[in-house]
């Protein structure tokens, strides 16, 4: 019998489509399910992929990570080429390699950046329409900039979370950074993990920071007591993309 | 009767669902059209917009320039705001002002500004899958430096066009540029105008001289010969984009 192998692969992915990341009963339509389907063919085994962690409906990625074991004996450009010849257009697989078999997606990670981009201006933005969010509003960058240093270090996110978690809520956020070019402002977070639309509440927080309707003790506030209802609201799913994963 | 004012607008669109810039009776999806029907809703006349120039079906453009005359009173601001909430999200209007009546968007444009992007790379560009024309094999860029020198200055373009043309053929061309960052090359042509096809001509010789297949001699050669035939294929319409309009 083959040699069992570890691959990783790196993958791009426009998520306006999907319902997330996850593979779904229900549903045809997760970037899991696309491509578990994919390499269960090429390889003729029932593959399941695990992923650096879930991304939800509408969420992007410019480098998500997965692995699988298989026993296939492709290579893996072939493996690679094959992925993307039969993957949507909008999934790409950007690298494929073959890793210790060890080596896990999600357990190993130990920091991911998002990126959460906002659109600013009186017209809306033709091309980039599906992954931005668009404010009309004058935002104050300085105070977003300002409170946007409350989130760094190590917290109980409870508070920006949008379900109750059991397991701990505790993340070390290493840079949360605003970045204004042009009629696009961008706000990337660094992180040693995400809760469930944790970076979503974080960029609505500091959007409703950034028109005024409410201050940076907020964000304290949302921290010290771990209530939700205390944090600003979730920003839309489009703006944000899942921009980097490192081991 | 109000007085009559010439409205100069820049707009952005997507052109991928259009059947190009220009309307067409029989169709409903056109740029012009789409515009010219808001138009007449906002100002309750018959409004005939006229672009700088016509861009094919599936071309983009960042900056295409058009104006029409009407007696409506509005404020220019107004105006924006109205075309951009009618409008199909894959059009956008940027800029709204009052010219002098004798403006006429096509007659007077200087010089316009076209950018080719091609995505050159081992695996599909996920984001800019509608805005890019991908090629797989290896280009020479040098090469295909030293050949675009060859339409610098005042040519006759007849073999850069894919129609039989009773008016003038020559046009002159300022700069032709290329650039590579990352997996995207992307080719720049400025000139005082151009024919139907011609960017996509040219472009299209281009990367047939980056693939090998042609030489720079077939520049001249097609310049020289005014034959269409000499030059290489027309390059894929989603990678244009009217980038700029000068007057």
């Amino acid at each position: 019998m083959a040699v069992e192998r570890n691959i990783k692969c790196v993958v791009a992915y426009d998520g306006t489509k999907y319902q997330g990341w996850q593979r779904l009963k229900n549903s045809d339509h997760t970037i899991q399910g696309k491509i578990e389907h994919v390499l269960s063919k090429m390889t003729n085994e029932k593959i399941e992929v695990m992923g650096s962690g879930r991304t939800d409906a509408g969420v992007h990625a410019r480098w998500q990570v997965f692995n699988f074991h298989t026993r296939c004996q492709k290579s893996t450009k072939n493996m690679m080429d094959y992925m993307n010849q039969y993957l949507p257009e909008d999934i790409g697989v950007c690298q494929v390699e073959d890793v210790d078999l060890r080596f896990h997606s999600r357990f190993h990670a130990k920091k991911k950046t998002y990126i959460y981009r906002i659109w600013i201006g009186e017209y809306p933005p033709v091309f980039e329409r599906k992954y931005v969010h668009v404010v009309t509003e004058t935002l104050h960058l300085q105070k977003m900039k300002e409170a946007a240093l409350l989130f760094i270090g190590e917290h109980d996110f409870q508070g920006f979370c949008s379900r109750k978690v059991k397991k701990s809520t505790v993340r070390k956020i290493n840079h949360v950074q605003l970045k204004q070019e042009g009629h696009e402002l961008t706000i990337s977070v660094t992180g040693n993990g995400f809760l469930y639309n944790m970076v979503r509440i974080m960029v609505g927080t500091l959007i409703d920071i950034g028109k005024g309707t409410l201050t940076k003790e907020t964000i304290t506030e949302a921290l010290d007591t771990k209530d939700r209802s205390k944090a600003g609201e979730r920003a839309p799913a489009k703006g944000l993309i899942l921009h980097d994963v490192s081991y």
